[in-house]
């Protein structure tokens, strides 16, 4: 039995809870405020067999991982004019610790 | 030393806290939002001797593993008619892992 | 890999916080409810390399571990009489949790 400690950016924290959930893992959120990732994360904690551990990190990693994006941006060239141009930005990213669980009880 | 990771329904995270107080135990409550019991849950960390982790299970397990519990329900039987009577519905529970510490300080 | 769960006081949270940032440590802020330390506790999760599981644990000690602080009382010896007077209380403190990680992913 392992315990799952994944830590991905709040934008993507609905779809990884509803993917792993559809998957059939246990997934308990916890409420992060700030962290590393620049704009703010949430952690999730999921129990699964040895077994299932690789399912939970391709899982986490297809709905959250680091990927680029464009994003509208402006820059003003002069008095009062201004023109709109895409930037591209690194959005996303997931931070998972496996931990051994030495005995797990459901009650 | 372990760590022992709980995380019991929100209706019951109170007196579960109280009482693992009460027995002496050192307990931190993490926010839980959402999570795998239907209704809100509160995760508890405690940190404990390797001879206590069986207490701190019976005491979180006593006060709040799944029992069924009969709440009022209403079913309208005709225009503007309705009766009420009991449904048995089962609440509670408790996911409980244990973690061996490596390190322990208190500073 | 370590997994390093630092529960401070939370007066000393953001200066933890900004300390191990400083010193190059990615750091995952919980929201902690209540718990051990008799005001609001902040717990950190902290991912390191074995071998600066010390230097974390010497940062946190540094700036949260228990210390006296002089705080203003006072004391009514008459009927609207009343005296201010300096005591001594204890505030601060840490408790730190060290844990393996088996696996350790960032996507
Ligand atoms: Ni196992
Ligand atoms: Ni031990
Ligand atoms: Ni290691």
């Amino acid at each position: 039995m392992k315990l799952i400690l994944a830590i991905v950016s709040s934008d993507d924290g609905s779809i990884v809870s509803s993917e792993l959930t559809k998957a059939g893992f246990s997934v308990t959120k916890l409420a992060t405020t700030g962290g590393f990732l620049m704009s703010g994360n949430t952690t999730f904690l999921v129990g699964t067999d040895d077994e299932k551990v690789d399912t939970v990190i391709d899982i986490v990693g297809t709905y959250s991982k680091k990927r680029k994006q464009m994003v509208p941006s402006s820059a003003s060239y002069g008095v009062g004019m201004c023109t709109s141009f895409p930037v591209e930005v690194t959005v996303g990213g997931a931070t998972i610790f496996v931990l051994n669980v030495e005995k797990f009880e459901k009650l």
